[in-house]
């Protein structure tokens, strides 16, 4: 795949959970085909037909997560932290030469809102360990609320986007700007610690000030 | 030193800097009396003579670190990482009992473009680290853009403030309020990580995205 070529395919890994789902909907929308990944073939296919009956012209199937991963031009993955080692370990073979889009917040119950980041620095970082150089990993979407996305209201946050290749994180933002987002290049992948960490400080303010869906917009910046 | 008093005189520890300088202005134009501390009586001077000139109702003294640290009701750092450990060791003996606002973003040059969080997870922790328990620490301002905080410009970035206790954080949002921005609480001390780790975001979206002062609004919080 060249990152010149209109993307075909998505593949959503973990695709059953409040951001899969909402992401799923949204790029079904903008005409893309999805294949949605869960661990079983039937939750697969029960969210597949969930998003069949949300957007009358998706074009989607449901498949288990290694089968999706092979599947999508792009990979996404929107897992828990405690779920992101294992599923890496079973879609990786099928992610050679791939973007793979890492959403991972590595968030540790029971105090999610309380930044605490893994030794490797980020979550973003731990991926491409497991998967490896020739998976071209970028990170994004962390700080959406997924609980307003599974709906079609306006999404007022912009999503920053971090990665190693200008070309790969550039191919991300124009997905993110299908889904309906502003996004903006935010660096080398380890960059993506601090989007990973402000989700814990999203979570805190939503405790803090009751009825809150807190998201960041950036302000300031020049665009192009 | 009581929270609950009107806070009198605000020390701001490498107040000849941009951040410094700028806070300076606009916490003398609130009416709070001054001491801006550096490290030469000759620089702390010329800083309150430069402060006296741009705010004429200003109540400004300057003094060496050490002595403005003693003068402060709260105390504000704004030194450049390098100098926070030994800044920090030159003024813990006149801290305790207050808050200490800590400014510092763990920048590592030349890559200040790229998240470098220090071990013990951020700046802010490693703040308290050296001054010990008895100071109140607590960690704000990282993603303001000081160079136009020098100007008398409406800020159009939102103050994000992390400490572990609430009265204190309270304290920090009054006087980031007092010196035009909107503020929030962010969380206990390690939160801080996320705000010291998105300044890295900030600056490389400013080389990006030339002509920018990239900064971060927050969206969906429900106000008390």
């Amino acid at each position: 795949m060249k990152t010149s070529q209109k993307i075909e395919t998505i593949a959503i890994i973990g695709g059953t959970g409040a951001l899969g789902t909402g992401l799923a909907r949204r790029w079904a929308r903008a005409g893309y085909a999805i294949v949605i990944g869960s661990r079983t073939q039937a939750k697969a296919d029960a969210a597949a037909a969930e998003l069949r009956a949300a957007v009358s012209s998706a074009q989607v199937a449901g498949q288990t997560n290694a089968a999706a991963a092979g599947s999508g031009d792009i990979v996404v993955l929107t897992v828990p932290f405690a779920h992101q080692r294992p599923t890496l370990e079973d879609i990786r073979d099928r992610l050679a030469g791939k973007i793979l889009v890492d959403t991972t917040v590595p968030l540790v119950p029971p105090k999610v809102a309380r930044v605490q980041l893994p030794a490797a620095g980020c979550a973003a970082v731990l991926a491409r360990q497991i998967v490896g150089e020739d998976v071209r990993v970028v990170s994004a979407f962390h700080n959406v609320a997924a609980d307003l996305m599974a709906s079609d209201a306006d999404m007022d946050c912009d999503v920053l986007v971090a990665g190693d290749q200008l070309a790969d994180r550039a191919a991300v933002i124009r997905l993110a700007e299908q889904a309906g987002f502003r996004a903006w290049h935010a660096g080398p992948l380890v960059n993506s610690a601090a989007m990973e960490a402000l989700t814990s400080v999203l979570i805190f303010m939503n405790k803090r000030y009751p009825g809150s869906h807190a998201g960041i917009r950036m302000t300031g910046v020049a665009e192009a």
